[in-house]
């Protein structure tokens, strides 16, 4: 008998587990709205106001949005300004139902220089604005504050080019990740970024924020796959850095310092992105794991026997794993392990991608690291597989209340902040939770309660983040600081690194107009 | 008989050639400092000095060194001051010997401590400086134009930590890459940049030019490689940003805006880079094509057939091959061809390798796309073809004095460059060649002549950047613009690029000391 076939459930492509009808991250996000049970914290189907939560803050010296602004507004963008308040719900609301703005005016541009002519107004009248994406942001930051302006990316959505040879995307910032991926593969072509809310969220969002997500792994960070982009600076002017090229080393490379920027020095109007080219094979092994210990040596494993074709691997630990079948109803066709390790190859010869994995989880058994997993290689298993991972966001939502926490910790002490969070926490919260892109050193670290608790939340900020800086991790690894985090950039930056962000923020948006309140700390 | 049978010389592993002893870059540059044959532009062989090649150059408002200065950094750096300008020599003229400085300084520090009190000193002083690592750049960017203070890297050559799990390398900036790529090897790790500078250049240096080279096409930037630095501003402050975490989006990430800076913002003291597996197999196949679109067909086919193990994809015209052998002595492997193809597999499984590079290999030649080439798997032979490629630089030395660019170019236009360039200078030059990383759009053009000649020099530029322009490349793909090209910005930036790059020297360095006449465009 093989090691392979010692495995309970064998690592076999027939045994399988039901799997619903898995929704978009934008139904799921209309779900949160609409629904009362997910409400966090609110009143009758509300969510608490962001300035009535933080009764401390103080809105900036910005003007009121009168009638005389809407008129020019309408002038500029006939049928695309949104006044009515009722409309403004879902815009000034976060995804998370955690961060409420009361903006009263929504703007829809659909070109460049439509946003030129916003911000050169809004500059010049002191308007305060909140760029925004596909509002699947976690930190608040792609919601107002206060009043500012909205101005949404939605109609900017159309794709320039695709060139198969170069493997390169030129398209408009508006442009939804998931539709972007549907159309590249029909070059041959993928993505170098994959994430849970790709339904819904923006390219230009995307970049903003520097989205990680689970490909990261494999084809690193958009710092380095972003070739190009066009944005349009506070004041109205438009930068065009749309280059094409893989290589141009003529002067500072000025694109980057909005990659990751949160709309707070431009707002993002077109990309230019490289892209790899279309694995032939994906295939998917979820594997138990007896401890955290455990996960990290199939990881190293994965590196040694996968290397090349490795493309992710993600944790979920029991406790994260029974809300899936608790809230969702969902099967685990591998139950009752401590940790469950999801690990993805892709590569251009089925074969040989085959051959590779069978040797990695017939030593992972010979050497009794793993008793337990399945295999998938068909697309509709692997994507079940995934489905798994990807509902966790949505799985938590439903316990009530949820406290998110992304964070960076070094392996040595990856799971320790879960054990040490779910003492500290005890039977004050549902649930206590971890998963995430340990590949990667990226913890999705998770509490629940049923309803918002100034208890809980004080058990945990900001321990947290001094527990994350003292292991020199970073308190926000792909989310971004955006409203909620900002005052805690101290964690994890040096005073001299955010000194020169401040000045960079002076020097490109004096009147500081664009998204506020977000990301550099408060003064 | 099998398709691969066909080959003239067959894709064997047998059939191989004579190849002499590889000098070090290092070595090369001596060669090229002292001797006469090699002397561009000189007289009784010593470099022209910059400021009399452009006698219309003005020197910056700076102070000259004087007793006093000395003292103070004889103080501070014990036997590490050299004002002897005997000893200067090296440390004031470029590798290419076109650039020569007349600095009475230079300064070798061991710690950042003491980059940060040289560089208070000097911007208290105004005194200018240059940074420099291995001083192995083609632009002119590392040595002074006028009598700068040369602060170099070479002491500053200490590992800090290599991280196996993780693949995180940090160490201070002066190290040199050959040798942190032998280091980390023994961890099985490689670097995520090779070029063939590595004997001698510094890997802070790699970083503040963005140094591209032969990995780039399958690892990427240093924008996504590099994790972290640390930089001393030109006041003296320390940006601490050393971390070696794959995500932390917590703020503006600043350490983008030093890579590729090309020591104009600051000094780059010690880096944090994400490391690979090191590849078990290494393999590299040299095919003979019979014109350039053969050469992007053979381009295209390897993505498609060789996808994740594809490592590199060069290419050699037969004027800049010939060149090897005529100055260099070394034998072709595969002659009589127009064009030649060097394409590098790397992966973890050496029969995976095999199989995908024979049937790459087997149907080029069934399809009739390619008719001659060879194959090498061993490490020696593997090394024998990269040598061909990485000595070209020196083989076009010996030509006399090279005129040297470095272009990006979509690759419909590739190599229509070196024929209107070859149409155009006729045989007013010696040698008129082109070679380069095609799999990233990357051509190194070159002419060279006996002697600098003028009018040679006249028919290149600004005819070549224009052309470059006109047809959406960029005038610099990765060498940087230094001072021999910054003045030619805007054909590849525009005006609101240049415009935030000059805020942002002004924002960062005041006084202007750091690296003058370099990057930035002549107000």
């Amino acid at each position: 008998m093989s090691a392979l076939g010692r495995l309970r459930v064998s690592f076999c492509r027939t045994a399988w587990f039901h799997r619903p009808k898995q929704p978009t991250w934008t139904s799921i996000a209309r779900l949160a709205l609409n629904t009362s049970r997910y409400n966090n914290n609110s009143a009758r189907g509300g969510v608490v106001l962001t300035s009535e939560r933080y009764p401390s803050l103080q809105r900036g010296d910005y003007t009121a949005v009168t009638d005389k602004h809407i008129a020019f507004f309408e002038g500029l963008l006939p049928g695309r300004v949104i006044s009515d308040v009722r409309d403004l719900d879902g815009y000034n609301t976060d995804w998370l139902k955690t961060c409420r703005g009361a903006s009263q005016l929504l703007l829809r541009p659909k070109t460049t220089e439509e946003v030129s002519q916003i911000l050169r107004y809004c500059n010049e009248n002191q308007l305060a604005v909140v760029p925004q994406g596909g509002n699947t942001g976690l930190v608040g930051g792609s919601v107002p504050v206060f009043d500012e302006i909205i101005i949404s990316t939605q109609l900017m959505n159309k794709v320039f080019s695709v060139d198969e040879i170069s493997g390169t995307l030129v398209c408009q910032s508006g442009c939804i990740l998931g539709n972007l991926e549907t159309l590249i593969n029909e070059h041959d072509l993928t993505m170098p970024l994959d994430l849970g809310a790709k339904g819904s969220c923006h390219i230009g969002g995307n970049l903003a924020t520097n989205a990680g997500g689970i490909r990261l792994l494999r084809f690193g960070s958009l710092h380095g796959n972003v070739l190009g982009l066009e944005a349009v600076l506070p004041n109205g002017d438009v930068l065009d850095s749309l280059t094409t090229l893989r290589k141009d080393n003529t002067g500072y490379d000025v694109k980057q310092m909005f990659i990751g920027s949160e709309g707070t020095l431009g707002i993002i109007t077109a990309v230019s992105i490289l892209c790899a080219q279309k694995p032939s094979s994906v295939n998917v092994a979820f594997v138990g794991c007896e401890d955290f210990p455990t996960v990290l040596k199939v990881l190293q494993r994965s590196k040694e026997n996968l290397a090349e074709i490795l493309s992710a691997f993600e944790f979920i630990d029991r406790q994260c794993m029974a809300l899936t079948e608790r809230n969702l109803n969902l099967t685990n066709p591998i139950t009752d392990n401590k940790f469950y390790a999801l690990i993805e190859t892709s590569g251009s010869n089925p074969n040989h991608d085959e051959e590779k994995l069978n040797h990695f989880l017939e030593t992972l058994m010979e050497d009794g690291i793993v008793r337990d997993g399945t295999l998938a290689t068909e697309t509709s298993k692997v994507q079940a597989i995934w489905g798994l991972r990807e509902r966790l966001a949505e799985a938590l939502m439903h316990d009530g209340y949820c406290y998110k926490y992304d964070v960076s910790l070094p392996l040595s002490h990856f799971y320790e902040l879960v054990e040490v969070m779910r003492e500290r926490l005890g039977d004050k919260a549902v649930s206590v939770v971890g998963y995430g892109h340990v590949g990667d050193c990226n913890l999705h670290f998770n509490a629940t309660t049923r309803e918002f608790d100034e208890e809980v939340m004080g058990l945990i900020e900001p321990f947290i983040y001094d527990w994350v800086a003292e292991h020199k991790g970073s308190i926000s690894a792909e989310h971004g600081l955006g409203f909620k985090k900002k005052d805690f950039i101290y964690h994890s930056k040096s005073k001299a690194a955010v000194q020169l962000m401040k000045d960079m923020k002076r020097l490109l948006d004096p009147n500081g107009i664009l998204n506020p309140y977000k990301t550099l700390p408060t003064d």
